[in-house]
């Protein structure tokens, strides 16, 4: 099986340390290629993977600001588009602008939905709706208005988050610095428990965190560590008694709730978006509704069993469990392509008012049905492989440069009686050429 | 010929007032109607054209803030790309996104670059540079990287735009309010010449109008009018003794400027972008270096003869130069499309190692050369009109239906002899494709 990932340019992939997109795209990339799927990965030239690594755009535009994200990320996008026939399937990891090229290829696409960034870019969701396959990252983020083949939870490598038995003395704040996601929520709580606050991320709101954060931190009661790498951040995580996941919005998915959880460290967080779908209320955190539910729940926290926290991401939010279930998603759309038969497949060249062509890929030892059609006739050349056709009461070998004429009404059967792939250029003349104008008499897989 | 306009979503096509490129996208589409071309324009839902209006978004994006404009420019552009077959030629007027979508379809696109807002949008015109064709808007926005087919120059609606005898009495700025269009400068000649000076057009820079530009308006020496829709806007430009167009940047054209010769009234202008260009200086106006020059020249402006500004746009400047230069531009693609020959046209429908599937399209009493291949094997299947073929010795008709095998190496010929179209599918056998493993023995058009 032969897939392109299509990953964001914002950040490489993976990331050196923010770049939440990235991460998993990196994640599942790398476990499909060790599952021995052949995946190309689209993402900036200086990404890493196992798999084969193909790059228009060499730098993230995060990191670099001589790139303009509007000219690279076309290009990028194009860039898959027009290499889709060397794919079996192509997964759009990139958000709604690559669905707008969708249509130009039949390699079929499937998208994970990271979330929706504004209700005012789901107009290309709902318009690409029928053509593309939706992977939803929870329950709770799935539009009404959109049809999805899965959910499939983010998985983390929990090789890198080690469990610790033992609760710290701390809570924590970590994530990106900006109003929504509640850090002073969490300084009041730790306020109000007596207990020290440790704030890991990135300032993303300037403003909010001069005025709200801050004026707090004075390295005793309130610390705060910065942006945190790879390395560190399962220390940080590890080391806390919880992590306060207090944020404002309906979060899609929260990949360090997760993290958190593999080390041991339960979670407080609001019931909001996706939470209550992560944390098991009373066992791997405790969902509440304000700080004051809040408060009361860090009192509860050190009761929790941490090795319960561990064993619930190893069963449920791995890469090993998120790559599989996006294997049988593959599965499922590369078993259900219109084209493909139990015979083998075919591909439309061209159709017109007065005539079709197709080609015909026919599997060793496999035949169509015995048919006939009514307002068609057909007349097949055999490209390569080797053909034994029924044509009324006739039957005919046909070898390569070979060709027979079926008159409308005749009864037909081509059969690949060889131990190689037969394939065969059909042209079909008449005035209708839809597949119900098959009348089957007989068909070795019972169809109709 | 049939035509696909696309035009941005910014403005409504034509624009209400403010909108250059909708300007010039209705201006060509509706004098291309006129010379019954078969347009259809796709723009925004409240668009007006005589030609065939298509659209996914229902009003422009710099009139309603609810439009997210890069998930409706995107919806726009896939549309055109989706129903690029129903065209003969796709003409983008949309800068460059639309190009990451023309390698999908067979369909020649016709790019009218429009101005590079930065260097950084340039990789992607380089990227298309060989399977698109560029217009430019004036020889000095050429780019030398770039190939261009040609240089076309906006064409204005010389109606709109009354010639007047006698010169007004005042100084004329005309167009955004921003350091880059040099407002200040204007009044700075206006202040050293002692005339009045009218400023008209809309404030895209706040602060400096507030800075540079308001504290000397006084409705004496200097008067301002706002935004100038259509309707005045010949009155305000035909009223002046000279338009002041003291520009800081290279501006790939001037509308205004040709607007301003239309009604007879010169241009004072900086030698920069396109100006030397469009005026012809000492005669439908000056082109000078700086302040002080243009003070010099606003004192000889009204010994310029206001008739031949006029003469000068109605021989380079009109729609009607514009269309017909675009015209020249369409017919000069359609007549070098690929696949096109004198005796008809073919299409590709699919090349495998092995094989390969074309439709052929032969016009009434045409035939093509009389031909053979040393590495490929062709058998040919006609599905409506009919066919004289001239295979080794033998001549055979064909009717639809039927079919007739080209060994490799065989001598052989297709003639149309009936009076409609000879269409026929070709599948081609051997292990090589290319069109110099034809061999033409002899040719009504007397190719090698």
């Amino acid at each position: 099986m032969k897939i392109a990932m299509l990953s964001p340019l914002s950040w490489r992939t993976p990331p050196r340390h923010y770049g939440p997109w990235e991460n998993v795209v990196s994640l599942l990339t790398e476990q499909l290629v060790a599952m021995d799927v052949d995946v190309t990965l689209f993402a900036t030239g200086d990404s890493l993977t196992r798999g084969k690594l193909a790059w228009v755009c060499e730098r993230p535009w995060s990191e670099d600001a001589t790139i303009n994200p509007k000219v690279w990320e076309c290009l990028h996008i194009a860039e898959v588009f027009r290499r889709a026939d060397e794919f079996d399937l192509i997964h759009n990891q990139f958000d709604f602008l690559p669905l707008t090229y969708s249509g130009f290829t039949n390699t079929p696409v499937v998208t994970t939905i990271h979330g929706f960034s504004s209700p005012s870019i789901l107009p290309v969701y709902k318009k690409y709706n029928d053509r593309t396959h939706y992977v939803a990252i929870s329950e709770t983020d799935k539009n009404d208005e959109l049809d999805y083949i899965a959910t499939i939870h983010h998985g983390i490598d929990i090789t890198q988050f080690p469990w610790r038995e033992d609760a710290g003395d701390y809570l924590l704040f970590f994530g990106r610095i900006h109003p929504h996601k509640g850090v002073h929520d969490a300084i009041e709580v730790a306020r109000r428990t007596g207990l020290r606050l440790v704030i890991a991320g990135i300032v993303q709101d300037e403003a909010y965190f001069q005025e709200q954060v801050e004026p707090h931190i004075d390295g005793t009661h309130v610390e705060y560590l910065g942006s945190v790498g790879p390395e560190k951040r399962q220390e940080v995580l590890g080391g806390a008694l919880a992590l306060l996941h207090l944020i404002h919005f309906d979060e899609p998915f929260g990949l360090s709730v997760v993290e958190s959880m593999a080390c041991g460290t339960p979670v407080i967080a609001y019931r909001r978006g996706s939470m209550p779908e992560i944390i098991r209320d009373g066992h791997t955190g405790f969902i509440v509704a304000d700080v004051d539910a809040a408060v009361e729940a860090v009192g509860r926290a050190a009761a929790l069993d941490r090795r319960a926290c561990r064993d619930d991401v190893e069963q449920r939010f791995t890469f090993r469990h998120m790559a599989r279930a996006y294997l049988d998603v593959y599965r499922s759309i590369l078993d259900q392509r219109e084209n493909h038969r139990p015979w083998g497949h075919y591909e439309n060249l061209l159709e017109r008012d007065d005539h079709k062509v197709k080609e015909l890929i026919v599997k060793p030892g496999e035949r169509l049905s015995l048919q006939k059609h009514q307002r068609r006739a057909e007349h097949w050349t055999v490209v390569s492989g080797a053909a034994l056709v029924t044509v009324g009461d006739r039957e005919i070998p046909l070898m390569p440069g070979q060709s027979v004429d079926v008159p409308m009404g005749a009864v037909h059967r081509i059969t690949n009686p060889g131990d190689v792939l037969l394939v065969l250029v059909e042209v079909q003349m008449g005035d209708y050429f839809g597949e119900d104008d098959i009348i089957r008499l007989e068909d070795d897989y019972d169809r109709s």
